[in-house]
């Protein structure tokens, strides 16, 4: 089985395949330039290095959101260009879940944080549970958008070790700091931001389950309307 | 603090480079060409993607072994010219251990296998300690070439959950799941080979500890001698 995966709902563009348990490459760059001007080219430059036949993926999986709202167009449009043009179906891996595949095996509770904007996160937790000879990743806190306060109001409630990732973190680091009654610690560099090559994995074992959609039906979830939509309430 | 890692010590060529706590780029492959062929390009691609000053880094960190001869001294060779060059320290990271920074803050033992042939793997056994906000990597086992019999047999004395990752996980499977006696899961796609932004990552921590060695003086690591000084004995 070989997937691609793509990532582009934050600061970070990500492009990865992965076949059955390897990862044949990822490339990854967290960079000012816009992702229209990057993931795109990094694809190619992937795809040339491995000599990729495209026709051999199986699927393409992208981070579905929530994020922001131009990257996850980039995204989107991206993989149901590609979904279009190769006939493939495509996976669409929550965001979040993709951010929390980097803590795979953590016995901890996983929460990632995406800058939201006006004190809020798009956020959730997440455990994972041993199956067979890996893990699976299991909803504790379904996503959404939420004040940070409240999150970590949440959190302190569960009463669990919990680990935190993700380009909320440095925003909301003395919130954290400040308020976290748990025991906390914080992903490091490496794997505390998005990565293709988890929305590859993920979207494997997604694959695997059935869950694909035409690269006519997927659409993005943005969790929440844009701010030129709410002004126009 | 901003920080490059390369690591060709296996079938994988990557390349990454980490600012503080951000992975600002990362290029990986594991495909059947030469590191030769790979590395260096893959840093040029990486470099102009992220336009990087390479004056702007502060040291080179590098897979040190141990691993195939072969790509050991591609990397060492490719660390040392940059080094020194640019007048940059180089900071030695052991190929065990970047690989067991793909499983950080796990509470199980994380044992890394490196396929050595011969029925052996390069292999060592760490366990993750919290401190402060992060996890520091701690040695249980020290890395050493060993038959893989030999070292299941102590996993199971050990008497503790572990995790297998790296490519002698594929090459040695059916004996771990024959004489494994201890519960232990394989590490995902993605995460269960080596990755240069691990490199950086535990370079970054050795930097900051003073760890650091000047391109003259650095050398691999190599564990055992090599086959054709073997049969010249």
């Amino acid at each position: 089985m070989k997937i691609l995966g793509l990532d582009s709902s934050g600061l970070v563009a990500g492009v990865a395949v992965v076949e059955n348990d390897v990862l044949l490459a990822e490339y990854t760059t967290d960079y000012k330039k816009t992702h229209s001007q990057t993931l795109l080219p990094m694809l190619d430059e992937l795809r040339n290095m491995i000599e990729l036949d495209m026709e051999t993926l199986d699927a393409i999986a992208v981070a579905s959101g929530p994020g922001s709202f131009t990257g996850l167009r980039i995204g989107s449009a991206t993989a149901k260009g590609l979904g279009f043009a190769l006939k493939k179906p495509l996976v669409e891996v929550p965001t979040l879940e993709g951010l929390a595949w980097n803590m795979w095996g953590t016995s901890r509770l996983v929460c990632p944080l995406m800058d939201a904007r006006r004190n809020q996160v798009y956020t959730a937790v997440y455990e994972f549970v041993a199956e067979g000879e890996g893990c699976r990743l299991q909803s504790v806190v379904p996503q959404r958008p939420m004040d940070i306060a409240e999150l970590i109001e949440e959190l302190n409630g569960l009463n669990r070790e919990v680990v935190f990732l993700g380009d909320g973190v440095p925003v909301y680091l003395d919130r954290i700091r400040e308020q976290t009654a748990v025991p906390y610690s914080l992903a490091p560099s490496g794997s505390n931001r998005q990565r293709a090559a988890c929305i590859a994995a993920l979207g494997a074992v997604y694959f695997a389950q059935g869950r694909t959609v035409s690269a006519a039906d997927h659409k993005p979830e943005y969790l929440r309307k844009s701010q030129a939509e709410q002004e126009s309430l």
